[in-house]
């Protein structure tokens, strides 16, 4: 079994647009929050201090798919369970579940979402320019 | 040939974070704005009249799949081409693709998403739910 | 003593900017989630119930003002402090005081805001326009 | 008569909370664009430029008081008025005016805001730290 993680989120009255539902590039926003709590969780220091001791800038995206399965709301709280799903040579893939823990005690599935990620560097001759670099052994170990 | 509309973000500093490259969920929101364009410059009202007029309260998203190539700052803008891929009995898909023209004249894709979404009304026995209605004749051939 | 409320933010890679810190927008947005909690922890219920109930639409804002005092960066966990300073005929201040506990044990101040708010309804002539209304007394009195 | 700038704004869905108003801190969002536009009108190359040139990182807030006048909502077109109301030696105020121009030309103020700015450089011996710098002089000349 992989490294799984909880990241919890209150949904707020502005999260949520004139339909009254959650504007769904907050899912997006939060599932970015849970894939940095989920390497924070796993003892990874944040990216200011990783760019600083090896350059490393941050897991930038390369694609994200996610499937909406039911409409959130404000006062609400929605739980993320994240985990990675594969490591391939230069990117990984995380799992977003976001549910909701109902008044009779059910667990919904409110959305699901993969983001395919890299490790990035800075490019040492353009320094505007972000690089992938291989998937660093010591950090994926602490992630599994 | 399907009809497709263009829509046009200048990106800012704030939509940055803080590796200095755009905030990836903002990418979802400049394609939630660049849908219902397409939808306003197609001819059909906005949410706030159709919903008085007919009940239908928006198209919200069932799934979105977006693969990012190029990073983007602020400062930039960037052009959203928008157009229909498919129509089906109750869904139809959305594709954006997002580029930015270089300074050489070059256009260069940044990112481009498929959304797959459905029109809806609220649920007459509980107002508080969403459902899908089948795709409007009338409002699908202004769009094509 | 006026009653006050702690509502807590953890602040997100997404929610700084390029320069590394809280993109101050943010904090209001904070600020009106302070401002909601501290209703339904005061036992107000929320405004998709009292729209229905009462239709009351929520508290819209008039006026805000914030000092900025120490810049805040992800990771950290920021808590508000809120509090209604001044109940008018027609109108509330409320305060929200955001504070960061230290490493040391210290407690910094990173801003502090006034929001002045009304609770509104729908006017009934035109239902696209918000009014004030007087402040109801027994909403107050649970916030006191 | 100090420099104005203008720089148009039209409210997306996304921008709108449940009762179909802009949710207010997209207006800190907008006035954020517009100050920024303020100085690239003028001249004054991004930050990511100053940075590099000269350590400026940006112009971080002090102080924000901003008036709201009437509701906006989705599908409008705002225009803000930016100017520098007040140079101080370490600080400047700007003065961003929101309006919308209605169906029969007239223009309504839809809200106001003063920001009180300064120029900061990150501290040398503590580069988490952002310091205020007094006004540069050849800045400042440009925006007046």
């Amino acid at each position: 079994m992989p490294r799984s993680t909880c990241h919890s989120v209150t949904v707020q009255f502005g999260d949520c647009d004139p339909a009254g539902i959650v504007f769904f590039p907050n899912f997006s926003r939060w599932m970015d929050a849970a894939s940095l709590s989920f390497f924070m969780q796993c003892g990874i220091p944040p990216w200011r201090e990783l760019v600083k001791t090896r350059g490393i800038v941050g897991t930038p995206l390369l694609e994200i798919h996610t499937r909406f399965v039911t409409a959130a709301t404000y006062g609400q709280t929605l739980e993320i369970a994240t985990h990675v799903e594969e490591w391939r040579a230069k990117v990984f893939v995380q799992l977003h579940r976001i549910t909701r823990r109902e008044a009779d005690g059910r667990e919904t599935l409110v959305c699901e979402g993969r983001e395919t990620r890299a490790f990035v560097r800075r490019d040492p001759e353009d320094p505007d320019r972000l690089r992938a670099i291989p998937v660093p052994e010591d950090l994926r170990s602490l992630c599994q």
